[in-house]
């Protein structure tokens, strides 16, 4: 099989490194071209130091890309509509991690970015890009749009349940306990160490703009509301989404068992986690990281029809490069779990 | 002033050593005897390394106890309802800072500890601990009891909601993210560093017990659900209450400042803590470490009707020992704040 | 008693937000101004928030300064000595907390910093600011300059065995362990969360300043070295120096213990810490979080004529602001513990 | 390729966790069984949760072991040595991952362990297992033990030098800092969190078992001292050692730079890490989680003859399981890399 060629549009960032680790030891792509304007000419390890002696690929700037079969797009959000009509001329096939192209509804944009959308006619040329709710979709797509880290563990953790419409529309709350690296390799007053160390800060505690995502992966048609927030903890990889969900109807937990096996049993990154003993009864991020999982656990109150979801991610490898790469082998028809078999490390 | 003579039953613990190094910084207390089984002979020095240097007190077992103004018992829970009979022909007045009795109904114990309770004609005698909620009772008590760290929490962040009767009784949800510390000094396979680093732990997602005194707390005899669960974090020390209530009248973020302002503006211990810039812009339990503050913030969800009180403390002061200090202090008519003027650190 | 009028001349810092805390606490001090370029106009506790509802001090631009009994220099290193002339006018006593006037010699200034001191001729007018070597100098000083907090931590570990000669001169290899905050509050790349966060990280292996300290303060007229490394942890307070050092004749562990005793029994700040049990056996910053002590211990090696000295300390306590309120209190003919009584927390 | 069967004995650890994790990845390895008296019957995966939906495999008891090709011994200290008879027996060749078989000399085995070695006459077969200093009597050896992990990361900083003969034979002073996992996973008193987390603890000032280990691999014939100390810290893996050496003759960086070069040019697992910008200029453990490197740095001291060198590993993979590995690869004429091909995360 001759290899695919790819290049990574902006890969100076954490997402660029992790997808670029990815890509190298993927068997059936080869890297082209990596782009950064601030490094341009530097060495990928220098930015990247865990690839020392694994690459001698450099940073090119932008303007010297060149035509390829795939470009994954690492841009700052905004940037890559900005881009798009550009680079779409320079590949067959786009992957982009950014925001831009998450949301289907300008009107949505708007509500939850706050401005108009830069590229409105493209909004609904991407797939959105959850392998497990769009696979089909994947299989034909030019464009694909990679989901928010935290919609990610929030999406797949509900939609069993969403889809099978179990669930009360207006009550749903979700809390995600959110790693550093969440916020990108920028450094900011609130990054440095002192302040970040120890940290259990409500840093968005409403109006996240993932909870956009989330409600159109899981509306089905329906009014549904998510009442999200986000805590920053001190963690630099990880995703743990506590969804608080109501049942409209009295389902015990061997019932929702079965609806999760029904939708996941087959899935090759989808666990369900329920121990009734030992230490890891439910999901955790730490044992996720550099996995491509998502880990999904569950508890029924026993005083009430609220059913806990409990659901992590790396949020840099299934909240953005691993879910990007898994999309990447589905649109090329490589077995999908190539390049992504990291089992993660125990004990970390 | 004549010192106030006290003694500690069941020192060795977290919540005891906490007492202890409180009291011997104490103007107004002497501490007379502290008892442990386990360390009886030994230096309190040895089991709270803190104290080196500051105290030569020996723990004595519990057969030795003398008569004292004030006993404060540390114990494991269950034990000091077994033991209470006895104890409290020893002094004039008892702080209990185990759970069993916190709660006044047997019926509700029995639900939430799955057990009748070994005293149940007792249960009434204690005034509940929290001093913002009781320090009119406390002033004339012969007995309180200590509340939970994470009810400490979330009572102190919810109460003026509750009192004033603006939120919907059914839907609150609050989570609480938790410190190592909350679950006391024995080790378990779970608390082995490897395991307990980095984690993000559902450790109880439901049936948590603290539950139990929220809803006793926050009901003003109305029928009330507060839909709790707990995650542990990588943080030796601290809670946070992520709450998450409906308000039932269209309040903005300024009319709800009054509602807390008017509550706790006179609070020693009480910060409003709700800032538009900055690092710490809503509480953060690293910078209570220490200190017996409750500093709670919130905020307004511009997209329903969704409020998000935060509420942090120090789960072994505002939420133990600093709490029981505090109503050691007005049960002896002495100033609230005594002993309890840390300040906490930053950075930290 | 009057209190004594104190500024703090930058107090925006990690240092100067540590002396500010202590002085609000302190019976006989009184801050009347704090200046800060950055911040002039802004309250105190916007930068320092564990200071809420503490202070209602505001940031003063440097010009505003008036005169006052002591000024406590918080300023960035080189900084100091070009104001001081300026600064001295303003008040009958200084403790600068930068590294300007630690060292008597311009030689070794010159060596260490690679340039010239710019004011040589107050060089020698500042006492060093370790109160258990210089204690009978400071009681009569006008000028106090607060020492490196690796080399405090490493002075007071290893100054009763130079000061009796016990070790051989050219062999001492000191490595201090220590935290992000010793770095100051400004960000930067390597002090971003996900970077620093988990680092074990040879950030000065040779050549670091604090070196000519102690050369300077253990040298007794000798020709000596000291091999230094220094290496940053994920912490965010605290120093641990371990110190390996060659005895010049065969001393076993109890003739150790008398010349540490005979040293610093009486000194209320320093412990030893060395016991053949428990879990805190040697010194362990964590403990010392908040207080001025600084913990020393020491092992023998069996197979050689090594000892291990170890030496804790919090860097911005008896490293810092604490070492430079202890320095206030003598000069002042205040109880030298006023103001630094806390104890320090367990577990932390 | 017939895949070569292995068994582990002794798999319920961290060491044999994180074996059995890689031998599943291992291309011409299959695991035949997996031996725990303690989980005998339980899922591999119940025990090492990050190998869920990875393997099948259940552990079995001793009695229960069946004729094998390899047989890896994770097995505490002192048990390979009292089974190794028996072992033998049940396979072609055997790699002993404990402390029993490293030391060649019986009266070193005494001094370092107190007491003597239960089988002497074994001690010689064994190859030490550092592939770097080994490979050609690995190529045809029956028998490897796994060097200690402290010590492989000290012997691989220090042989370039020790093997020239650059150094003074008496002055070599090496502190490592290392995480929790190095220990075990057995839970006791100062391995709960409370106490473990964000310590600096200096658990083995002097006569760490590891030294005897390094003294036999860089002796070279020569009587020479390594004053030796390990201190932990709050991490769950890796091992950073700092070594201060002292230069018998005059050489600048770039000769040393020739020497590392010269020696380790063509290792697959030895990167030279010294970089004069950048976050990342010296080794770090961090960066080396999961992966088999060892990254090796240096720097001259400007004032004195002493070179530190820096050298950072993996504990649980370089210095345990994946330098077992390699040494199955070498010994089984298997490219050297194959399995250990994991990169390492950034950031982490």
């Amino acid at each position: 099989m001759n290899k695919i060629k790819v290049s990574v549009v902006g890969g100076s960032g954490y997402t660029g490194g992790e997808l670029i680790r990815l890509l190298l030891n993927h068997p059936h792509a080869e890297i082209k071209q990596v782009t950064s304007e601030r490094f341009a000419g530097k060495s990928v390890s220098k930015v990247h130091p865990n690839l020392r002696k694994r690459t001698d690929l450099k940073f090119i700037p932008m303007f010297e890309l060149e035509e390829t079969d795939v470009l994954f797009l690492c841009l700052p959000h905004k940037s890559s509509s900005q881009k798009i009509s550009e680079l779409k001329l320079k590949c067959k096939k786009i992957i982009d991690l950014s925001a831009d192209f998450r949301l289907k509804d300008p009107a949505e944009y708007k509500k939850w970015y706050g401005a108009d959308h830069p590229n409105p006619d493209m909004m609904t040329d991407f797939v959105y890009g959850i392998p497990e709710l769009h696979r089909e979709e994947m299989r034909a797509a030019t464009y694909v749009s990679s989901a928010g880290c935290n919609a990610t563990a929030t999406i797949l953790g509900l939609y069993p349940l969403y889809k099978n419409d179990l669930v009360e529309k207006d009550r749903t709350v979700v809390e995600v306990k959110v790693g550093s690296s969440e916020a990108g390799n920028e450094h900011n007053a609130g990054s440095h160490h002192p302040e970040r160390s120890g940290c259990v800060r409500s840093f968005m505690p409403t109006g996240h703009r993932h909870t956009a995502e989330m409600i159109q992966e899981l509306s089905f048609g329906n009014d549904i509301s998510i009442h999200f927030s986000a805590t920053s903890i001190d963690m630099v990889r990880g995703v743990l989404a506590t969804c608080h969900v109501f049942l409209n109807s009295n389902l015990d937990e061997k019932e929702i068992w079965k609806i999760y096996r029904k939708e996941y049993s087959s899935e090759p990154f989808i666990r369900i986690v329920k121990d009734s003993e030992g230490i890891y009864r439910y999901p955790e991020p730490k044992l996720l990281a550099g996995t491509n999982y998502c880990d999904i656990g569950f508890e029924k109150d026993m005083h009430s029809n609220r059913l806990v979801v409990i659901s992590a991610i790396d949020n840099l490898m299934k909240g953005a490069a691993g879910q990007a790469l898994q999309a990447f082998n589905i649109m090329n028809n490589i077995e999908e779990t190539t390049g992504l078999e990291f089992t993660g490390l125990h004990p970390v």
